[in-house]
């Protein structure tokens, strides 16, 4: 089976998708083979060129003309965040699959209205959580989910990078309140998508924000000011449907923290804990270790970890971000193929969103359900 | 100046008062000389025990004598956090100094009625935050002081351990209700202490608790159950007075976590973050750093840090916990002896237990004053 | 342009090879565009697997056919290491380009002969040392090379592993004397090849291995028992022709170590160190810090680390084991386009490799030239 | 009992003994109680103001007088290294039981004078290897006799400091060729005593030495320079009595290093891995781990670790450098008082010295025994 791919968008995460589908084939024997037919991106010269680039036969600043065409099957939506929903609702309408990266929209009924679409129509979709993607994440589940550390009773998560401290880092689109939110949106999401991964769906949340940064130069040097209206940092506490509580926090002004993404899940016969900045690790404690001799192991990743031996068949040898994509579009393309893969869907996608809009909604009102 | 030393309790804390007032004169040149007097213990058997191990020449299981006893000019109570209001106002009603462990009262209002009567009578007290008289905490307050970090936009602290995960580990005094509270009280007070160190008085609380252990044994391999009614894990929101804000989780049912205390400070030009399980660590980020050269840099504890070099005259050779407890009683004596000291006296105890009860309040009702 | 690849051998290093040819076109803006045209691997059943998994046209069990095959310009060799000599040896006659794994050939002699006949050729070589290739080893070397730590006065360079630590690990090639060492020749040679690209050239070493496991089973399972005769840890000490001094051990029977390739280089004005199985990060100290402020400082990887950019603008996002191959295969295509690029080439296999020999040579006459 | 101590010296080491001293009391439960008699010291005034400060009733310039005194029963060696032959001769031929600083003294053959006669006299002795005194290293011990980590392979030890890598750092003691080396012996003999300690006896070394700084001002600020005659680096390969082999490497001029004494011991079935830097922890690794589950396991020092317990009841509370001094003084009394301690005495200081000898020995003739 061979299947089309379109890809809108080539930025950050644009390129990332091109390098996934590009590697997906060599790294893993996939059933399907997808084929880049188009790219699509604002302007006719920047989308040949990255088209170029990318080896997409085909570029257009259409992204429409891209979404109509029958040899393309699979649509990959890496556009910013506003044009999400337009661009997937016309994929899903075209009877294409859809790759879209995360946020799925900046409210959770527009996310629904997606999720629904795309069941509706019956087609395959996923939504760029790549962390989850990390063979580290599916062996914390694994453990998780096999009772080794009993119990879960509490989840923590921060996710700190540092890339808007600067005071004179100018406005930007995610700034945007009509974007959804700030830090929280664009980070804390991650953690939320984690904490459903591991832990479960989150039923109650209580939130908070800040804004540190209250104006922002309106472009790179500018001298004129604009106001900057979404949080800096964002924190939740949260209640889970199955009893265990946590806490979630998220900060893009958090100087020296490029991709912290520290995760420590405790349970009733151990603990685990994850640090973002080193992805290739786990730490492990169980209390069924020897008295004496107990402690934090610190797991390194290896072909024992699945898929990291389709990548490397030597531990500690180590994944990168990008291979976290490649891992991501793996288990579209076998979903597409009709695999069971259990990877973050539409729908999943709109669990996140509304998870987060409860955490907006209580800043005002306090505990909240999500809903 | 020689001045005598009456200590009540020799347990945990007991124990590290009786080492470092005995450490103090050898490691600190101090204007006054503490000599032990007497120590105060349930039992005249097990007080005398405790007695001849410290170097206490009498000893006595009516902690009132010691309190009246006019040799003595020093009172340390380490006894029950239940009898510490009893015992210090005596003390003081005597004319005592009292170095009190934290939490000073379970209620607020009590410490209160504690440094009020202190005040009133003019003695100089000392609350047990010994977690501050690290070098590295001063050295971190140095650094925020001295704005080298910029402003200081947010605070963090994690204060885990896992003594109490055990579902068997029997219930305790901790456990008592009436003590004030669980684990945010007993270990969430550090870290409210350290966010007042650092980076000053907190004006609102949000908080959280979670009881995760619903019964423990009466006793240790009892069969009997008792309700626990205090938390296991506590969390608060911070809002400070000088605009920043700040999270704060307490637990000790957090598995493989012995004393972990990690604390970050973000400011508008770098950061601070230290582990309270590599005491002898602080890393400090500064935007100032030459771009591409930048990092957080571990800076090893040393003579540059005062007081280390009081202990050791090599860096890296590391101090331990008992010696914070030197550092405690040598500015405790040095405020006696009429310096200042700006150590943490009954008024700052007031200041912790109010903060902390405004936390246990904002769970029923949301964001809450401290007052 | 575009160059026609041929790839001899699909295990472990052939698998690098081809995702790194597929990756590289997309990450990097290359002049050149290389398609890959046959691999060969031994059967023909399995180099046609290979050649579908990989993206090759064609395959071939009869690697002199494809090395004759006038659509293809550049040969990679990933064979096992006694067959590296013939193979490129005839590519090189017949005026292919060529990207052979370390170590070129088990003796010095017949590296020098690859070399010479390449440069006679006029060809361009490429020598699998793919750790050089970090960003944070270009880092460390522009840190060096800048003065920033000063004069350089010693390396130290430790790469360890666990694969052989089992007694019951079978005999596998690898342990074939024939084929020049054991983990001196497969780890060391990395060291070696850093310590070269940091320091510069070894001028005489002075080494000693060590055979702790004296025979394994022949063939997985097996009970019959095959003697070792290549080490399972080698040492060495290095004194460099620019005056510095240093040390390398390399294990492969190191419990617990999968990827440690940790080296530290000692200037006068500041140290730097590195641990292979944290591959984004580097530790720089410099003595120029204020004092009171100095510590290793933790640099992450991120676009400021050319060429990390080109694969994730995102600093701390990570780069893996096989974005190192990419990277290697870059430099590759550039060379032959034409460019600068002071990649590892055979001359620099040989000098690897003579180096790795004196160390053998020293072992039983002490302090010897390399030469 | 009551043993009367003189102290000789009142520097980095006098003072500790003075700490250690002290402490000891209080923290264990000892059989002898050990009062300080005199201190002395170069100059009356010195003496007196250190013995006043260390809790010494009497002090003398006259070290001969301290150790004539009949009240006096054990005599501290503090002084330089140079001294501590003569004076604690003298203090055996008076009868009295002797603490003496590493090293023993310069040369082996002296150390065995002073051994022999201890041993002759019967007095009790030790040597100050307080680093064999962390409850972790005696946790490493236990480890490795049990038999968990399997048969011993080997050692690996790197003791590195920086406190003379600045060329400008004057000309001290430490660099008089007379007092036996240089880093090897100031910091390489501690690694020495922890390969003994942990693995035994070395039978033969082979080691190399670098002096990087030529010449040093002859005293601070001095504008004439004195050239070092000793090492600023030294290294030695080992081959132990029970066929396991090791590397060590001593610096004082590593950047950034305060007091790295990392270890790493390889056995059949595990390894150990200690920082010290963080003396406080302990990495263990075995085989026994369930596959997927394995890593560094990071043991935290605490109770479980004696005597750990003696100085704080709760686990990750951490020790510091002095008190491993008050346990290294523990053992001292309780060895007086007729207990077996295996704590290292002057035979073990000897044998150290023997091995460092054949260390510099070997590096003019290679391969050489211990003797």
């Amino acid at each position: 089976m061979e299947l089309g791919l379109g890809l809108i968008g080539s930025g950050f995460m644009g390129r990332t998708h091109a390098f996934a589908f590009n590697n997906v084939a060599r790294v893993f024997n996939l059933p399907v083979k997808v084929q880049p037919v188009m790219l699509a991106d604002v302007g006719e010269e920047q989308a040949a060129r990255a088209a170029a680039a990318f080896g997409f036969a085909e570029s257009t600043a259409d992204w429409r003309r891209l979404v109509a065409d029958p040899r393309i099957h699979i649509v990959s939506v890496t556009s910013p965040n506003l044009l999400h929903k337009e661009m997937a609702l016309a994929a899903i309408a075209a009877g294409k699959h859809v790759y879209c990266e995360k946020p799925l929209a900046p409210k959770a009924s527009e996310a629904e209205e997606m999720a629904r679409a795309a069941e509706a129509k019956g087609v395959v979709t996923a939504v760029g959580f790549n962390y989850l993607k990390n063979p580290m994440m599916r062996l914390a589940k694994e453990i998780i989910d096999s009772g080794e550390i009993g119990e879960i009773r509490a989840f923590s998560g921060i996710h700190t990078e540092d890339f808007m401290m600067d005071t004179e880092a100018p406005w930007t689109w995610r700034l945007d309140p009509a974007g959804g939110g700030g830090a929280l949106a664009d980070l804390g999401s991650h953690l939320i998508a984690a904490a459903r991964y591991l832990v479960g769906p989150v039923a109650e949340v209580c939130g908070e924000v800040a804004t540190l940064v209250a104006t922002r130069p309106d472009g790179a040097g500018s001298a004129k000011r604009k106001p900057v209206e979404v949080e800096d940092i964002g924190r939740a506490f949260l209640r889970f449907e199955n009893g265990c509580n946590g806490v979630l926090e998220a900060s893009w002004i958090a100087g020296g923290r490029k991709m912290r993404q520290d995760l420590e899940i405790t349970g009733s016969r151990g603990s685990i804990a994850y640090c973002g900045e080193r992805m290739n690790e786990l730490d492990l404690y169980v209390t069924s270790d020897k008295a004496g001799r107990d402690g934090f192991r610190k797991i390194l990743a290896g072909p024992a970890n699945e898929p990291y031996g389709a990548f490397c068949v030597a531990p500690g040898h180590q994944l990168g971000f990008n291979d976290l994509k490649t891992i991501e579009v793996c288990d579209l393309v076998r979903a597409i193929a009709g695999e069971e893969t259990g990877h973050a869907d539409f729908r999943e996608g709109l669990e996140v969103q509304r998870t987060l809009e409860a955490i907006y909604r209580s800043v005002e009102g306090g505990w909240t359900r999500v809903s």
